[in-house]
């Protein structure tokens, strides 16, 4: 295993602090419970906003705690559901009297300890809201989900209700918009290579040098099936089209393109893929109006990618366009 | 060889047409000739900043180009120098009349070819200042260079001196700004795992599975030795205190500290090294004022990291804060 840490059992609440001490200015971070708010929180009469997960997907979510996005996050160990405390310490944290919605990506130990921190959070008189991400059209069920996994739509959906919130809408019209997002897009991933969870400190599966995992899980859990190595045009094809045909996109219709590395890829690849992907909805008459390119929910130093497309509107848009300032991403200060 | 890649000749012009597809709003690039130009280039009475360099170093130089920072970049083929011609393009299409800055990272190919380039431009009346950067530590003289090689303070000359272009200061400050970043600045890298250049199909050295190159050059050129791989904490320290020393860090001097990925290393280790160094800066009274923690100069998928810190002055501080709006880099947009 060669990592750049120090002890594995170590390793979330070294990074922590090192996000921290890099972003005094956007987060505090309270790296023994491991829970990350944004600074200026809780803002009040605005909706909080929070999200967790495993740890090992960075910068997703901490690195987008800030104005315009998620007010806190709750980082777990390494691909492990935050504990119902930390969600209800997020939750607390944020809570500007306006209420509070949990962004949950559909994994059964998510989900469980976000229900269960929402209803703590509600015998203390704070409502609470929950949106579930289910974006990912590889599988019907896998290991750790019944039902479709969350994955890319989820960084998208946290900048759209994150900016919808900023304008101190109520907890029903975010949420509601959230799930838009959700109900709007779709993603699939593939790997080139395993990743290694630190305390394990072996790959969490194995590829021979000339096959791909097609409709990876962002914790290296099994997809739709083992290929030969492609190119990248067609492995933009096989993520492409499932997204496509799932999401029933026609011609004429415009879409937020969303090409993701997974922690291991160049950014140079993504590019490659970029203009695959570009080609195909060009062939097919379906507008890219928006893009983002660069790795945002990883699986550790996996190599591969996925792609998420979420179908836009104005409304879409607007929040899409909205200011952004965490350590992530930030645009239009 | 594991790449999301089509034919290993045409990964570089993919990658710009998909850069062109995804950043239409902020760049112009001529895909053939391989050139990037800021959207709204020339910006008449503005010094033009342009760089350039092999490819296989994304973001760098192409994802820096836009307001506040450059102005044009001409990438080679992978890991190999531009051709005096890019360059000469480049200068043509920035050249707003006041003079036209070339920023080259000191490796023999790019410093003779830009040289070339900037006869080939003065013929013709456009003036032209030059910056070698040579802030790598780990080496005198290297495979590809006499004198140090160039590396991470590359970014942050181009951010500096590009925040000061903007305010339309002539060529002669804008290029002594840039030296004096490069001459404030040090650098020093580490690698876990090698590269592989598409065209070769295998990886450009070899290390075994215990086993880092510590001063390692972006084209996985060798650095100063090999050694048992270590703690994040140890390697951390075996990179800081060079470039410490070197730069005669004392107490109380104040720094940017940027910790840079080398392509294949997931953003929650580049914390864990951030974190590390800050406790070794604190620990010398040496505080950092500003941070930049991401993979902005990269070697493909390399897996290691490097260490940069510039001695930060007010007049430093004022243009690192200034407006930028890049594919790669934004804030105060």
């Amino acid at each position: 295993m060669k990592k750049l840490i120090n002890r594995p059992e170590d390793v979330v609440k070294e990074e922590l602090a090192g996000m921290a001490a890099a972003h005094a200015d956007l987060i505090s971070v309270d790296v023994e419970r491991q829970v990350i708010v944004r600074k200026d929180a809780p803002v009040l009469g605005k909706v909080g906003i929070i999200s967790g997960g495993g740890s090992g997907h960075e910068p997703m979510h901490g690195g987008f705690v800030g104005r315009g996005m998620l007010d806190a996050a709750c980082p777990g160990a390494v691909f492990t559901s935050p504990v119902p405390d930390q969600a209800l310490i997020a939750t607390r944290a944020v809570n500007g009297g306006a209420g509070v919605l949990h962004v949950i990506k559909n994994y059964t130990g998510d989900v469980l300890n976000f229900e269960m921190a929402a209803e703590l959070a509600e015998a203390e008189g704070i409502k609470v809201a929950s949106v579930v991400t289910n974006d990912d059209v590889a599988v019907q069920d896998s290991l750790y989900t019944a039902g479709r996994r969350g994955v890319g739509v989820t960084v998208l959906l946290e900048k759209i209700a994150g900016g919808l919130a900023e304008t101190r809408a109520p907890l029903e019209q975010v949420a509601a918009l959230a799930k838009k997002v959700n109900d709007q897009g779709r993603s699939m991933g593939i790997a080139l290579t395993p990743c290694t969870v630190p305390t394990a400190g072996k790959p969490t599966f194995e590829l021979s040098e000339d096959e791909m995992e097609i409709g990876i899980g962002i914790h290296g859990e099994p997809g739709r099936r083992r290929a030969k190595l492609a190119p990248a045009g067609a492995i933009t094809e096989m993520l492409a089209t499932p997204i496509i045909e799932d999401l029933g996109l026609a011609s004429g219709q415009q879409v937020l393109a969303f090409v993701n590395g997974m922690g291991g890829t160049p950014l140079s690849e993504l590019y490659i893929v970029y203009n695959a992907l570009n080609k195909i909805l060009r062939g097919k008459n379906i507008p890219i109006v928006r893009s983002l390119v660069g790795s945002y929910i990883t699986s550790l130093e996996m190599a591969g990618c996925s792609i998420t497309l979420v179908r836009m509107d104005d409304e879409l848009l607007r929040y899409w366009d909205a200011p952004v300032h965490t350590p992530a991403l930030r645009w239009r200060i």
